[in-house]
């Protein structure tokens, strides 16, 4: 048997006590944390689950040989941060192992998905398409996400931009990504004046919720990483006042030409 | 001190260790359920955290002013079903408790938001706005969600639809209105042979995933709420094959013409 195991955001202690007992009571434990890096360190879960824990690299979780073997017939646990199963490798791997006849059981944690916006107050039903940002390297810089935030914006979508947690992406690194997509296909959908949000090391003690205009937030130091970015489009009356209360945005926001809805 | 803990998505159990060690630590613990209904049995519930648990109506819940006035000297929980944030009332409680200078804090919980996607392996990148689908009364029988429908599939997003948890909506009045409104505003959207996905009781022991035609999956029986549909639009061949295998979707899927992406 195979239960994928949801850690949830930060440390070991986002796992769910229904998560704790599954885990406790598994023959094996394996995990990975390059999808998606959190604060968890894997000495205070091994001691919480009384378990030893093999961490993969990014080749064998994706191969997951090992894990499919042990699963035929054993009960085994694979570790995973947010909800196991947002990460398309965890999809594959399931797919595998139900073809294996091997029983699968997903163990639900909480994702940076509906953290984010939670954070700061925004809805969640007014979130469009998800966009993942990567680091450029070379020549290679994509622009499809400039295309997603212009279409979310259009339909007045706010926009989560989930950052590279592998390369410790930093939202500063991130608007300055943006401003280069705008350079390169200037269709003026950012710009200094664009507001914009930051979550960071969300569920951590320390965890940050900030917005205001990208000049000024490309700025501040949001501290480690996860650091993840949205860019609201119009906003209701309550996400402004929530976005101004909680995250500290100015309070012009709430007066500005065109912010809110209706 | 207000602390909004997420109970996750089932029973007791989904509540994350650090949501358990905090509301254990909470002078006062408030509960509501009418936002999302779940499987959470309050006795065993209170039997967990070895505390009394005040559960508010959604009148006292919207209106909040027990939990304001006693979080103003006291440790208070406030336990709430999924990832806490996600409704709009509990924004607005938070920005309430906020300007009255009490200190809060999030506990996050796993949501159906990322679970649905995930027990059918879709992936949730490739999901547009989310849809919310009440009872319709009398004369009121909104189209708007027939729009966004129409509008996330244009673009080749999934829609996942929120039945009425309060209303205890299942998947199959649902689809029920979905062809209604199909039959309202005749723009093609909807039909009978519509691939549809339905979640069921996510996090139980017995959540269902299942895809299929709506001719088909309407007669079906979920069992007890609450239920999610999601409707798909083009599928990566990953995607069609986690339906096929994990949601019990017909195979021919994997070979209609325009069903798959590129």
């Amino acid at each position: 048997m195979l239960l994928f195991i949801g850690l949830g955001l930060w440390d070991e202690k986002d796992i769910s006590v229904k998560g704790l007992e599954e885990a406790k009571n598994c023959d094996i434990l394996y995990a990975e944390f390059y999808t998606s890096k959190m604060g968890v360190d894997t000495k205070k879960l091994e001691k919480q689950l009384g378990k030893k824990i093999i961490v993969l690299d990014r080749e064998n979780a994706e191969k997951g040989d090992k894990i499919i073997n042990d699963a035929k017939n054993k009960k085994v646990g694979f570790l995973v941060a947010g909800d196991p199963m947002t990460a398309t490798t965890h999809i594959s791997l399931r797919i595998k192992a139900i073809e294996e006849g091997i029983k699968t059981k997903i163990i639900h944690g909480a994702s940076i998905i509906t953290a984010s916006a939670g954070l700061l107050g925004l809805q969640i039903y007014k979130f469009g398409r998800i966009v993942s940002i990567a680091r450029p390297y070379k020549d290679y810089f994509p622009l499809s996400p400039y295309d997603s935030i212009k279409s979310n914006m259009k339909m007045g979508l706010h926009t989560l931009l989930l950052l590279d947690t592998e390369d410790h992406m930093t939202a500063n690194e991130g608007m300055q990504i943006l401003l280069e997509m705008e350079k390169r296909k200037k269709e003026g959908i950012i710009s200094e004046d664009t507001l914009i949000a930051v979550v960071a090391r969300a569920s951590s003690d320390d965890a940050v919720a900030r917005a205001g205009y990208l000049k000024d937030l490309i700025k501040e130091d949001f501290g480690e990483t996860p650091h993840s970015i949205v860019i609201p489009a119009k906003l209701h009356f309550m996400e402004a006042k929530a976005l101004v209360t909680i995250a500290n945005a100015p309070k012009e926001i709430l007066r500005e030409e065109g912010r809110l809805e209706g």
